[in-house]
């Protein structure tokens, strides 16, 4: 299965007073990723809310912080589908620095209806490419 | 006229690596306290976009950071309106810690229509009671 | 075993444009919970860094967001303590809007030393009113 | 005098439930610019600390918030220097998306000693860079 690698750069605003990347902003990186990801696959989130009445939201996830990044450092997210439903995917994403994992997560996405947060199905023509990106 | 004051505790969410509140951050305490100054008055930003299609908007702003804020600092955000028209209105901010200023603006608010993002009148009973709290 | 309850406000810089909180804004909420937890035992995490040399670090999380947030609602954060040994405590958090869950989480903390990042023991005293609170 | 480009793309981390991104995150991507205005200069900033004790820190600015940015736009942020001395520098920042200027800022910045927040000289080897690069 393949991996989807998008580099991120950190700046000021995602450290904190500890001298590290503030925690949570760990999964803005990793949103970040995976809207690069679909938009690689030919799937703008916008349009999708257009098009489809269809937003992805983040149903769980479980994370591991392991070692800290730090100011002005060059990340690299990787991104790989591990599951598929007919509603809903699950993602492993690790964050690196060069060699060094600095975190991991496993992230179950959720395809909702955009105006009533409802489960609905993955849109057909995202569906194939998904299958496809495995 | 009156200053409407509220406090807010700095978290590490709001630090950044130079040991201090990240510069941006300071402008979401001060929309928290306009947002309560609001709420003081007896109006829910939910309830104006509901009731009356309107959204207030940042329109300009001039900013001085005199001095950092840290990690767990007590803040307290001084707020008054300084200016009013029919669409808008201008805000005189200030943030303490203790008997120390840290920070202050001078912020333009616009009343604009929420769905089309257009300037439009304040509603009339909330024009009455930011006049009265001048 | 004892809940430790927080009020936190929703606030614009809180959702993002699907109309909801942004997933990554619920930690910041529950990283405020614990820090505010922290200081009801008589602790200001300030004073352990310049005293003990001690900070807190999320080692892993695990996380389900039930349903969404919105701007203005009225949160109530419960935090309790599920599990402790002399370098790490485990935190249960949950996420209420009056009687309706909308994220819970297992948290688990870390204590690193402030300069170097590697595991220390908890000092002793805040041991003792950690165990007390349980 | 010439401007240095920069492009960023919005993710929904910077946005708010009115659709738009919220007014603070343009201050964030201006921040981003002048990083990455140094690091075309041959400075980075994490260097600039450990080799000069040397911070910069926004001063003051005067903001403009002219139209919104939307998700999933891609920005482009032009950034000048407009005035320099030998302990602080203004920008001129915009920023864009396609013809249409939706900010601009006018950014004092001072350069401080990383540990006591007190002014000091721009080191000269990034003094002779700005110089060239007006």
């Amino acid at each position: 299965m393949s991996n989807f690698e998008w580099p991120i750069r950190v700046y000021y605003e995602d450290t904190d007073s500890g001298g590290v990347v503030y925690h949570s902003n760990y999964l803005n990186f990793m949103e970040r990723a995976r809207t690069e990801w679909l938009r690689s696959l030919g799937f703008e989130q916008d349009e999708l809310i257009t098009n489809h009445q269809c937003i992805f939201a983040v149903h769980s996830m479980q994370l591991k912080f392991r070692r800290p990044a730090k100011f002005n450092d060059l990340l690299l997210l990787q991104s790989r589908i591990t599951d598929l439903s007919g509603a809903s995917f699950e993602f492993e994403q690790k964050i690196f620095r060069d060699d060094e994992l600095l975190c991991e997560a496993v992230v179950k996405i959720a395809c909702l209806n955009s105006t009533r947060f409802r489960p609905m199905a993955i849109p057909p023509s995202l569906l194939t490419e998904i299958q496809g990106a495995r």
